[in-house]
C-alpha cells in the first residue's frame, strides 16, 4: 500500500477499505505520512465525502493509536457540538449524578467563537481539570461525576488531525466532525453518550437538516461501537441563557443548579437529562438542592472553591436609541464579542480572562424601550470594550412588530 | 486576507481573485503559509478546478517570487510534456539553431517512468548542465543554442509546489500542469515556445481529449503572457524511436542529427521545427550535416566529448516463443523497465546509470517470428535485468492478425 494511491483513490471519489484507512492513520501517527499528505487527504475527504462505513474504519484506526478508558461500572458522557453561553455540562453532569448516574466527562477548551467547558471550570479558583485518569476514575466512583480536560493519552492522533483541519479549511464536514467527536467519546469508555447538537448562527451546523444529518451519524456509528446514544437538537441562533463568558457562566450554572436559572437553560438541562430518566425527577433535583450539592462535591474533589465568585471587571451597560422587539441576537457575533473581550483565544497559546463577558437582559422576542439596557458588558480593557461594542451592534436587530420567541428544542432522540 | 478563507473559497468551488492567489503564493513562498495548507489548496484546486483566469494569476504570482531571464535577442524554447525514449530536444534544439534561430532551453531531470533531457545530456562525458545563467546566455548568443538544467533562481516556489503535488496525489490536473510548465517557460524569457504534448500510455495525458485541452490552455495562457506558442500533439503509446535509456538515446539522437535516425523520430523532429519554418529546410539540415555540426558546437561549449559513446553494459537479447504482429509495446511499462535497470530514479537522491536501457528492434505493427529478437536490454545487474524482463513481458502483446502502425502526429498548432 502507498499513501499517494490512497489519497488519489479518495480524490477520485472512491470508497476506501478498512485496511487502507488503517494504513493511512497508522503511518500518519508514526510520522511516515506527513502533515501535507494528511491535509490533502482531509480535503479530498471533505469534498468527496466519507461513507458511514469509512467513518467507522476511521474511528477504529484512530482508537488503535491510543487507549480506551476502562470502567468497572457503567458511565455516562455528555457532549455538546459547541455554542455560545453553553454552560449546560456544568448543570447536566452533577444533575445526572444527583439522580444516581455515574458521569465521566472529558471536555475541551473553547474553539473559535464558542466557549469550552474546561475554560469555564478553570474560572473557579483552584479547580483542577488536568488531573490523572486514575484520580478521575476515583472521583467518578466516589462522588458520581467528574469533568477533566481531554487527555492526549487516549487518542493522541485525533488532536493532530484536528489541528490540521483547523488550519486547512476542513472543519465543517459531517463525516469528519462525527469521526472526531466519536473517537474521543469512545476512547472515554462511557457506555452511554448524550449529544446536544446545536444549530444556528452560533453553532457549527447552520441548519436543521445538517444538524439532523450529523445526529444520525453520531447515533448510528456510536451504536455500531456498542454505545447507547441519546441526543437533543437545540437552538443556537441566540446564546443559551443570559451569561456568556467563563466566570459569568459558572455563576449562572450555579443559579440554575439551585433552581433559579434562566428558563431556557433549565428547560434544556431537564430535556437532556430526560433522555435517560424522568424529567420530573430532574426538575425536582434542581429545586431541592440535590444537583447543587453534587456540584459542590465535584468542585471540592477537584480542588475548587466557589465561596467567592465575583467577576473582577468593570461593567458597561449597553443600550440603543430605538425601541422594538428583539428580532436578532446573533449568537456567533455575541460569541465573537465575548472572545474579543479576552474570554476566548485567537492562538492556542493565548491566556484568557475569566472575568470578562456579557450578561443579556433581553432575548429574542422581548420588547426594548428606547435606551433600555439590552445587555451588560464585563470588561477589563477600554480598547477591547470598543471592539466588542462594534460586534454587539452588528449582532442585534429590532423590529417594530411583535417577534416570536425562538424555539429551544427541535428534536429529542431518547 | 486569511489563508484559510482562501482555501475554503476554492474548496467550495468559487473563483479566486488575482489578489487572493497572489497573497496565497507570496505567503507560501515566505513560509507563512505552510506545506499542509498549500497541499489542501492544491487538492481543492485539483477537484474543483481552476479557471484559465485563475491559472494566469497563479503563474503571475509564481513569477513574482523569482526572476525572468532577459535576452537581447528573440529566443525559442521547446518543451515536451514527457515521454519514453523522447530524445527529441537533443535533435530539435541544434536543428533550429542550424536554421538560424536562437534556442535557449531550460530542462528538467527524469520524472517517474519518463526520461529527462538533463539526465540524457549528462550521459555525454564532461557535459555540464548546471552552468551559470550568464554563461548560458553567452553560449546561446555565440552558437545559437544551449540546454541547461532548470535553475531555482528563476521560479523557486514552483519547485516547492511541484514537490508537494508529487507526494499528495495532485499531479495530473490540467490547470496545475499548465501553471507549472508555463511559469518555468515564461521565466526562461523565450519569445516563442514550442510544446510537444505527448498522449498515450507513456504520457501524463492518456487520451487525445485531455491532450487537446492541455494544449489549448498552454496556447491561450502562453499568448496572454505575450508568448508566441506552437504545439504538436504526438503519440506516446509506444516509445519514440528505438532507444530508451540515457546514453542509448544520445547515440540515437546523434544518428538522427546525421540523417540516419529512426523514421518516427526524424518525422517528429521535422514536424516540430516545421511549426516555425520550412520542413524541407529542416530535413535538409539533418541530411547535410548542419544540424549535427551545431550539436557538436553546443557539446563543445558545454564541456562535453562525444568521440567515444559506447554503453558500458552487458546486452540481453529479448525474444518470445510466439509469432505475430506487435499490437502493444506499452510505453509506460517500457519506461518502468528501463527505470528499474537504473536509468531513472525512485528517490530524488538516487544516482542513475547512463549505460543501461533498451533498444527496440520492432515497433507496433511489425511482424515477429517465433524466437526473433524484439529488443535488446543493456544491463549492469542480473537482478535488475530480471525485474526489467518481468515488466517487458507485461508491456508486449502480439496478434496473429495484421496490426496497423500507430499514428505519430495527432495535431499541429503552427
Amino acid at each position: 500500500m502507498n499513501p499517494i494511491d490512497i489519497i488519489i483513490k479518495k480524490r477520485d471519489g472512491n470508497v476506501l477499505s478498512k485496511e487502507e484507512i488503517e494504513f493511512f492513520i497508522d503511518r500518519f501517527y508514526k510520522k511516515e505520512i506527513r502533515d501535507y499528505q494528511m491535509s490533502a487527504w482531509l480535503m479530498a475527504s471533505f469534498i468527496r465525502g466519507l461513507s458511514k462505513e469509512e467513518v467507522k474504519h476511521f474511528i477504529s484506526a484512530i482508537l488503535r493509536t491510543g487507549k480506551i478508558l476502562e470502567w468497572d461500572f457503567q458511565v455516562i458522557d455528555k457532549h455538546s457540538t459547541g455554542g455560545v453561553g453553553d454552560k449546560l455540562s456544568l448543570i447536566v453532569v452533577p444533575l445526572l449524578a444527583s439522580l444516581g448516574f455515574k458521569v465521566a466527562k472529558l471536555s475541551g477548551r473553547g474553539l473559535g467563537h464558542t466557549g469550552g467547558t474546561i475554560d469555564k471550570l478553570e474560572a473557579i479558583p483552584g479547580f483542577k481539570t488536568n488531573i490523572s485518569l486514575k484520580k478521575f476514575k476515583k472521583i467518578v466512583e466516589r462522588i458520581g461525576c467528574s469533568i477533566i480536560s481531554q487527555t492526549e493519552e487516549l487518542v493522541p492522533v485525533e488532536k493532530d488531525i484536528y489541528s490540521l483541519r483547523d488550519v486547512t479549511g476542513t472543519v465543517d464536514s459531517i463525516p469528519l466532525i462525527a469521526s472526531s467527536i466519536l473517537s474521543k467519546k469512545i476512547a472515554g469508555g462511557a457506555k452511554t453518550i448524550i449529544f446536544d447538537v446545536k444549530v444556528g448562527s452560533g453553532a457549527f451546523m447552520k441548519d436543521i437538516k445538517d444538524a439532523k444529518e450529523l445526529t444520525s451519524w453520531l447515533i448510528e456509528i456510536g451504536n455500531s461501537f456498542g454505545k447507547e446514544v441519546k441526543a437533543v437538537i437545540s437552538d443556537m441562533e441566540q446564546p443559551l441563557g443570559f451569561a456568556v463568558g467563563n466566570l459569568l457562566e459558572v455563576i449562572e450554572a450555579i443559579e440554575t443548579l439551585k433552581g433559579k436559572g434562566p428558563r431556557d437553560l433549565e428547560e434544556l438541562a431537564i430535556e437532556v437529562v430526560g433522555t435517560l430518566t424522568s424529567k420530573d425527577l430532574a426538575g425536582e433535583s434542581l429545586k431541592n438542592g440535590d444537583a447543587f450539592k453534587k456540584f459542590t462535591e465535584m468542585v471540592d474533589a477537584q480542588g475548587g472553591n466557589i465561596t467567592e465568585l465575583t467577576p473582577l471587571a468593570s461593567v458597561y451597560k449597553f443600550s440603543i436609541q430605538e425601541s422594538g422587539y428583539i428580532e436578532r441576537l446573533d449568537a456567533y457575533l455575541i460569541g465573537e464579542a465575548v472572545r474579543v473581550l479576552g474570554a476566548g483565544r485567537y492562538k492556542k497559546e493565548d491566556t484568557i480572562d475569566p472575568n470578562v463577558g456579557i450578561v443579556l437582559k433581553k432575548k429574542i422576542g422581548d420588547f426594548v424601550e428606547t435606551g433600555e439596557i439590552i445587555l451588560e458588558i464585563y470588561y477589563n480593557s477600554e480598547n477591547k470594550l470598543k471592539d466588542s461594542i462594534e460586534l454587539i451592534k452588528k449582532a442585534i436587530s429590532l423590529n417594530k412588530n411583535e417577534v416570536k420567541r425562538r424555539p429551544l428544542i427541535y428534536s429529542v432522540y431518547s
